[in-house]
């Protein structure tokens, strides 16, 4: 927790303190409110780079601080929760896919290790104009001792990883303590980070950046921050609420994730209450927005804690840590960090989900594309929109060509089936169509027209429609059928319904449509309507 | 033409001219372009309250003159008209449903006729802060000459409308000539107008507010109105983006309402040419934004016209006109133009459908109401946004609850169906589900819910999920099946699916799916899966 937490503060563009106070007051709230038992909350990466580009627009920079804007962040992301939980509104997470959500969380992960990399390599890019004018500049500045640093630090992130893992597996260590021993890399590198610092004082002598003083203590709940207009408070908020969906949909994604598979239940609504009180004691504790940490929680689980007594003995710990070694911490150094940060959000580009993605399903897979490279080129919020765009456009433009099929009977069978794909009886001045999906105005022109094309081709006297599938039909959609109706009246044509499912037949009923499509009836099977209509 | 041209640019804030000159080459080039045989494009009224509000926001107003904005909102528009007939968008329109429509019209018609009357009545309202205080206010100005004219000619318009109408009905005149009659009402009041007020000196001697200067000739096909910055034209864009949206869902409307009572094709993607052309010639020639009217499409088809060789002699005579009597013109009182404004548009307030859609759909209901509050509330452009974005939340609310059932076998038949509607056979250890609608990110939390629920309550070694309604399954849906099948073997309970169709048994053949169900299988029919599972 504590490297983690002073990495994504320091993603995020705030003292390295904030991060630890996120990490204190929020971890206990959820403890409490939260359902999930395994779930840590606490500063996390991608919440931390929202963090940072809400931070860095000009119009935010202009009014308060960074830490100020953070807490503000953190209040307003919390009250969006705790008012989505009020309106029961946590469903509206699953309207962001989840190959939205894979690209989404590509893009960011993209953006931090190329904020990072940088960092980690000891390069001063301040001189430069743009990014790439930096990396082809051949009198770019390097930093031997920090790129030392950085490179040493990944090294040892990396290979205590899979390849250390791999390892223990195979001595038969066993799992809790093989993940204790993996997942001990960040804290092992950053304190050698620091003894390498203080030892042949880097600081000082090769300018490696540290993260410097450390107020020591614990912090002290304060709502001065809110000392502010309320123009400065609605300027913050369109990012509020997208750091703390996102918060959300991760944290619910990582605890549905293990409470499936340790067959737990998950209230995803209280969850929200949890989630939201940990973010509104961040604020007032000096902390940034909150969500459950993927690698974290990993290691509750992984050390098979059974309740949140484990993240209350951390929070214990790292509360103790604050109050007395806060000045070894001032002395670890910004490459260090870097590299904890490239490591743990590399795994999050997931090329090999959106190729998979891409060859599978074109539709979702233009929606992920779009996602990402929103991501990238407009921006982290930008691409979210976007992507939850293009999402309902696909879902919108899939839905509006529903399955409709022109139908006949099996020989000897009372089953119908589609005429193109089975060999079934059909008669003269019958039509049967059927439609198998609920009809709305997002497909009833579709529909409309593709009984009028079949009407030219039978010129039937009687049309059946099947609504075996369907479980509503809309304002809409109930007008362009009596339009249709009226139409076939004067070609001589009567328009029946059969299999006509409760519901649909209650608001037909309610709006007196049954009248207009007299002579035109409503029967219950459809070889009821073909004894009826065939002598 | 005249009196709608001259009221309709007065509607839109712009001088008379600009009015007729779009009634002129816009109206041709619909006729070359344009499919429907009826159809009469011109200025409208929506269109024009939807310029007007454009013109009157502080970013337009300064820059650029009134005239100029609207011949480069006719531009862009017609342009975007274009572009979405070579993408073959014409059915994006579908997705603002009929209730957005109504909602929309009924607000914006609303909004017209209070932008109107105080025109009508003769009050000056200049002086008042607030639309409210002015209607309280007693020292109000009023001119009693100019709400005499009004009032007279809101009375002959009503009196020559439906009254009109049904006398002629009872006297049996024919009914080409009836409506010649009615229609000429416009013409006829502010012919009534012109004589008053040039008899009287009404505008002199009693301040009565005339059209004024009208140049004489037909308008110059000029580029001239383009001399104008980037940012100019981008400021205009969201306007000219709706207005010809709007226009081309309305004209589509009128037109297709037309082609099907006379049984005719209209091809909608033509559509969009014939509309942007007329678009773009209004822009060239000084004219504003147009659509095809309501009223006078009726016009040609209440006078049986079988081509749009009606609307070439209507145009032919205009230009004839604009040569000869624009002098004439230039008496015509401002209050006779509110009152024909007010008659015409007070059809399109709608409040019976509005509230017979409240009554039978709720969700139709509410998405009409938001619509109509957010036109007249927060204005127009903002009112469809709203209601396009509360259809398409109700949508995918009411697709994210899908009908799914737990099913059981009609005795004595292979037919399944409900166990909670029917009295079915059901068998211990095996339950059958049959989801009945597209699987996919909207709905799979709830469907996952569903199954998770049934299985707590049975505990089957089998579940059979029946697909026969599936005609789709996203990336999303597949993950959490994936998920499912997996916690699912833990338990020692198996995932079927039976009558899957073809197109989703090719998604899931390609993704490995198949594999990741065994022992699970794929059976063809339920009553397969039945005597396969039950001995």
């Amino acid at each position: 927790m504590i490297p983690q937490g002073i990495a994504y503060a320091f993603l995020a563009g705030l003292p390295a303190e904030v991060g630890i106070y996120s990490s204190l007051l929020p971890a206990l709230l959820y403890v409490v409110l939260g359902t999930s038992r395994v779930l840590s909350v606490g500063p996390v990466s991608i919440a931390a780079i929202m963090v940072a580009s809400a931070l860095a627009s000009p119009e935010v920079v202009a009014i308060g601080t960074p830490v100020q804007n953070a807490m503000i962040l953190a209040l307003e992301g919390g009250l969006i929760l705790c008012l989505m939980s009020m309106l029961r509104m946590g469903g509206l997470v699953h309207y962001i896919s989840q190959p939205v959500l894979t690209g989404f969380t590509t893009g960011a992960a993209i953006i931090i290790v190329f904020s990072q990399l940088p960092k980690m390599l000891g390069l001063d890019l301040t001189s430069c104009e743009s990014l790439q004018a930096c990396f082809i500049d051949p009198s770019i500045q390097i930093n031997t001792a920090t790129m030392g640093l950085g490179l040493l630090a990944v090294a040892l992130l990396f290979l205590m990883g899979s390849p250390l893992n791999f390892l223990l597996s195979k001595l038969k260590v066993k799992k809790t303590i093989a993940t204790a021993i993996t997942k001990s890399a960040p804290l092992l590198s950053i304190s050698l980070g620091i003894i390498l610092v203080t030892q042949f004082s880097l600081d000082i002598e090769h300018q490696v950046a540290i993260v410097g003083e450390i107020p020591q203590g614990l912090p002290t709940p304060s709502i001065e921050f809110l000392n502010v207009s309320l123009a400065h408070m609605l300027a913050l908020l369109p990012s509020a609420f997208f750091i703390s969906l996102i918060a959300y949909v991760e944290s619910v994604a990582i605890a549905k994730f293990i409470a499936s598979v340790r067959n737990e239940k998950l209230d995803t609504n209280q969850e929200l209450v949890g989630l939201g009180a940990a973010n509104l004691a961040s604020s007032f504790t000096g902390g940034m927005p909150v969500a459950g940490g993927f690698s974290r929680t990993m290691v509750n689980y992984a050390a098979g804690a059974q309740s949140q007594m484990a993240m209350l003995i951390a929070v214990i710990v790292l509360a103790a840590a604050l109050l007395s070694v806060s000045q070894t911490l001032e002395s670890i150094p910004k490459a260090v960090l870097a590299s904890i940060i490239i490591i743990a959000v590399a795994p999050l580009i997931k090329v090999k989900a959106i190729i998979s993605t891409w060859k599978s399903d074109k539709a979702d897979g233009i929606s992920q594309l779009v996602t990402l490279l929103g991501v990238l080129i407009l921006g982290i919020e930008e691409g979210i929109v976007l992507g939850v765009v293009a999402t309902i456009f696909s879902y919108m433009r899939r839905t509006s060509k529903p399955h409709i099929a022109v139908v006949g009977k099996i020989h000897d069978t009372d089953h119908f089936r589609n005429i193109k794909r089975h060999k079934v009886q059909t008669w003269e001045d019958l039509l049967l169509i059927r439609i198998d999906e609920n009809i709305t105005f997002a497909n009833i022109n579709y529909i409309s027209e593709f009984i009028e094309h079949e009407y030219q081709l039978y010129s039937p006297k009687q049309i059946v429609l099947i609504f075996s599938s369907v479980s509503y039909i809309d304002t809409t959609a109930v007008s362009y059928f009596r339009q249709l109706i009226s139409n076939l009246k004067q070609q001589g044509t009567t328009l029946n319904l059969a299999e006509v499912k409760g519901p649909v037949l209650e608001i037909l009923e309610k709006i007196n449509f049954v009248s207009d499509l007299s002579p035109g009836k409503i029967f219950f099977q459809t070889s009821d309507a073909v004894k009826s209509f065939v002598k």
